[in-house]
């Protein structure tokens, strides 16, 4: 599952990573292969809580939004990605100046994708892993996706 | 579980609500009890994705915190309330003028506090139900957190 | 999507559930309508742990089993349901003489369905509630399931 | 994480696995390190649906129960181990003449444990992955347990 994907889709994929609200979280694309993104955020001040540990919240916007980014590397561009769940443990608290977020496809199959994120915590020059979550995605044909207008 | 808290406390969790990443997320919270905690927020461009729809991770993170402080209407001022973890299912897309999120603790016990989180799409004046969470948390102890420092 | 369903499909749901590893499990169905079902246990010896409490797998089982036929109450008969995940919340220990678990569909996607299960311990009168899940199902064409020959 | 144990803890462990309604499911321990557990069953015509694939229940009460057991590697005897909740996603069908279970602790705290468990369906020499769950667990001190009395 991890040959490379044309150097365009990666191009696409990691654009279009980083839109929207990932982009007010300043997520960022990192490293893009079949069935696999790796994404990473610099902390700022806005990502934590009132006692500086980063919030649970950004780790687990980081942990689906790249899951559904490993997924996407495996369908045609005619498809879209939907989270129809995840699930996310959080093993420690996170306070470091950045996060990592990898994600792989454990369950490709032809509608239910399956991926498992770890996030982990940058600390000068460790990592420290700090959450993990499975995620449940969809690949929906464009054509067949709800409309919201 | 549903008495009245003291005004105090009530204005305490109110503006604790609101900060960090929270504040940086705009949500803001609506109603306490005990037991029950209701959070709002007005959607803007930056809380949707490129195709308009609202973010999973904005549903996430507010379904987290609500829960959170829910949870937190029932413990004394020494604990602090820290989320182990949760899942959360997307029942539709969302894509109104703003979300509410109720959220309720189904089991209190003396360390694990286990909450539901019921996220809830406004599109003028029909509310539609878009996410539903369960979140395990744990009481702590101020004085036994670890510190990040 | 609480109206009734016909008798016929009733009886072919109430024998349906109680088959296979859910026969040897000894869970009979109880109540059924259009998106809901109950079922129960009289527990013996073999669903206990050496302490006596009733283990979290009995509840398990019964949580996901009784959440895919409250789906089954809304598809056609050439339908069959699939478990694609769930989640469950074990709140207290449960020890009385039987459980009673009610499941409801909470979302009728065109293919994924969610519901919920409760699980209730009853000690004598009195009913306790004792798990609770979330369940992502889906519904399969009989002729598109993978075959096991 | 995984240097031996002594073989007297061993042997109390895999002796107390079998137990209650895992002996009625008749599974069994395998290899017991620290931190790891795995378990298998032989599948007999009960451990099936009607249609022969084998029921969802009996894969995750495995992913449970030997969750619960690699946690049980790590503490003292005077404690126990609780399932707090646990997510398992089923990843394919699974029909083969047994299943093995292998459960890995990947946070070991003071009081909240997590542990993975994959669950694997033995069709001749083949081994395929079939479900696998997140468990959160809580080790708590025999004299401090709710008794069921």
């Amino acid at each position: 599952m991890c040959e490379e994907i044309s150097s365009q889709r990666k191009d696409f994929l990691a654009n279009d990573y980083s839109r929207g609200f990932i982009e007010y979280c300043q997520f960022r694309s990192e490293t893009i292969k079949k069935g696999y993104f790796q994404s990473r955020v610099r902390i700022k001040e806005h990502h934590r809580q009132q006692d500086g540990f980063i919030h649970a919240g950004v780790m687990a916007t980081m942990a689906d939004h790249t899951a559904g980014y490993s997924a996407f590397t495996l369908v045609e561009e005619t498809f879209q990605i939907l989270t129809i769940e995840f699930k996310i443990n959080f093993l420690r608290p996170a306070f470091g100046e950045a996060l990592v977020c990898r994600s792989r496809v454990i369950r490709e199959g032809s509608q239910i994708i399956i991926a498992e994120s770890e996030v982990f915590d940058i600390r000068g020059e460790e990592e420290t892993p700090v959450a993990k979550a499975m995620v449940t995605l969809m690949a929906v044909s464009k054509d067949k996706l709800v409309q919201k207008g």
